[in-house]
This record gives C-alpha cells, structure tokens and sequence, in this order.
C-alpha cells in the first residue's frame, strides 16, 4: 500500500496528492504540519533525514523529492503515457523542464511567497520591499522563458499533451496566491495554458489547493 | 550524428564529455568559451535561448540541461544498465540524487569556486571572506549529507555500482580546485568514494579537468 507523507502548504506535495487523485492511485495520506515542525520529529527524520516532504513509501521502499517520486509513480503504477512519455525524445523534454525547474520556476515563485509571507510572519516585520522587488523580477525573467522557450506555440509545458512538467510548474506558481499575489495576472497566455491544466485535472487541483485558497482569502480580508 | 557544445571549465559539460568517452559514444565537439561570451552570439542564442551549455544536438534533435542529456544518451546510445538503471526502483534512487542536486551539491560548490575565484576575476577585488565562509559552511552541510544520506555504506551515491549521479556530483567537487581548493581533504570517506569513481571513468576523468588543473596550477604559482 502507498503511503505520502505531505503538507499540503507545500507546492511539490500539492503536486504529488494531485498526481494521485486525478490518477485514481490508491494511498494514504500522513500529514506532516511544518508550521508545527513535525517534519523535525525523530519519527519523521528516521523516515527522511532530510526532513522534507514530501515522501513516498511503498512496500518497503522509501523516496523523497517529488520529481524523482512523481516519475517512479509513473513506472510502478498503470497511468495514462502522457504524464512521463516511454519514447525517448519526449521523455527528455520532460526530463529537462524538470531538471531547470529547481533553480528556476520553484526557486523564484517560492521567493515570492517567503519574502512576502512566510518571512513577515516569522518574524513580526513588515515585508521588505527592496527584497520582494527583486524576487518578482526574477519570478518575471523565469516567466518569461516558461512562455517563449518552453510553452511557444504549444498546449503544455513539453508538447500537446500534460506532463509532469506542468503539474510542477502549476504547484509552484500558485504558490504567491498565499499573499494574496496573482503572478500570471499580466501573462494571458500562461493563464490559458493554466486554464487547459486546470480543465485536465479536474476537482483535484482546486482540492489540492484548498488551504492556499484559505491562506489567500485570510490574507485579502486584512487589507 | 551526435554534436555536444561544451566549455570544459563548466562543470555539467566536463560530466557529459567523461560520459561520452568513458561509453566510447561518437560525437563532435563544439567549444563554446564562456569568458569569450560565445553563449552569448546570435547563432548559439538559436540553438540555446537560455544561452547555456552544455547541449546537445543529434538528427535535428535539441537537447539542454545536463541531467536531462545524460538521461536521453543512456536511452538512446548502448550503455551499461548501472550508469542509469532501468529497474524502477534503482533508477528512482539516481532520480532522487539529480533532484536533490541542483540546490545542494551544484548550487554550493559552484558558489565557492565563483567567490574564490570568479568574482575577484570579474571585479578585481579581493575574495569577500565574509561570503566564502557562508559559502564554505553551506558545502560543508552538503557535504555532510553525500556521506551520510546518499553514500552511507555503499560504494557509490546511489547504491553498489556507479550512476549518472556520482559523475554529476564528482564534477560539482572538484570545481573549487580551480582556486587551490581540495573541499574533500578532510573527507576520507568522500576521497575513496572519489577514487572509486576515478578508477572506473578511467583517463577519461582527468583528460576532460585538464583545464581545471591548469587554473590550479596556476593559482597555486601565484600563492
């Protein structure tokens, strides 16, 4: 039986429970509250010693890093091809959004979101603007080349079809949303290309993100 | 037939050149010299709008992102099985070390060999010490997880044979030598891991640092 190990406030768990639902893949669900350091206790670290989610164990075998659990899910259970395409070509597309997104798509929405939200919480102070100004800058750099070198003229992130590149990708540029922050609010076609995500995946994006969408609304009533 | 634009003082592309040799994998290669901006010219901004290397480009097929070529050659050339395995389980260990690599081992080896050796290069002013011990504390961490998390007692990153992920991260260590820098030296269980490495690629490992070794050499002339 497959069990995860996610919080939900996290982008790349958002994306495995995602993956799981849309994909009818029996598991169970341990959260694992960060805010409340549980990914700290001696239970969890002995499971990860990284103590990150999310993970994945399954019969035994333990795993961590959603890419890499996101892929092995596609080899373990029956899923449709086009998550993690078997011919060569089309895999590595997939292999090489996935191997820019750590320092680019996630690095820069998730500097957003902590300048903006995580950081200001912590620590009682007001947000630092000269921070956060750099932060959108470089979340807009890597905007710009999801739309003209990954996207172009296509449906998906690496082709016609959805792929484990853009569930990643989603997750983590929903991130902001936390703040109150819509990053794709001047990007008409990124919001298309979401909107045709959104539409395959159905119920399980907006459950997925259900606490983001509580973090946003809290975050708006304040202003 | 297969072409690889490289520059051998990137630590990626000196990986993809000992793959290529070690597998005995015809290929030409086009030296794209960084401190020259050639990443920068009209025609490589056609064939990489991230101006990157290294890539590869084989029957009109583009490829970027070393992790991603290094996975597609394994699938389309005949190598041994261990460099990336096709049983699910095994090959979702060497997923999870290139995951987990881009913002550990590369980001922080990468990081002190640009502030020991780069900036002061590009700036003419002297190592900002203040910097390199951050920088030396964030490898030292990483460092610390390569031995007890992914080597543990195993002969290699990802288990009993060697993979894509310990020639990935071998590359990354040896970048600081270029400013005289040995971060394994007081690392036993790292230097025999690095040895065993060694003793498989074979010449192929100290041909493609020879430019690396003539940075040492020089820097260490100048101490």
């Amino acid at each position: 039986m497959l069990e995860v190990f996610v919080d939900l406030l996290s982008q790349p768990c958002r994306a495995l429970i995602i993956f799981l639902t849309a994909n009818n893949i029996q598991h169970t669900v341990h959260t694992v509250a960060l805010r409340r350091g549980e990914n700290r206790t001696p239970e969890f670290t002995k499971l990860n010693p990284m103590q990150k989610v999310p993970v994945m164990r399954e019969d035994g075998f333990v795993l961590t890093e959603s890419d890499a659990i996101l892929k092995h899910l596609t080899a373990a259970h029956s899923v449709p091809d086009h998550w993690y395409p078997r011919q060569p070509q089309k895999r590595a597309r997939v292999d090489e959004y996935t191997a820019w997104h750590h320092m680019n798509t996630r690095l820069h929405a998730a500097k957003v979101f902590i300048t903006e939200v995580l950081t200001p919480r912590m620590t009682g102070q007001p947000v630092d603007d000269v921070r956060l100004q750099r932060a959108l800058r470089d979340l807009d750099g890597t905007l710009d080349k999801l739309e003209t070198m990954f996207l172009k003229d296509q449906d998906f992130l690496c082709g016609d079809d959805i792929t484990l590149a853009d569930l990643l990708a989603i997750c983590e540029l929903m991130q902001p949303l936390g703040g109150g922050r819509d990053v794709l609010m001047k990007r008409p076609r990124l919001q298309e290309w979401k909107r045709r995500v959104q539409s395959v995946l159905g119920d399980s994006f907006d459950s997925a993100h259900k606490i983001l969408y509580r973090l946003r609304d809290k975050h708006t009533s304040k202003l």
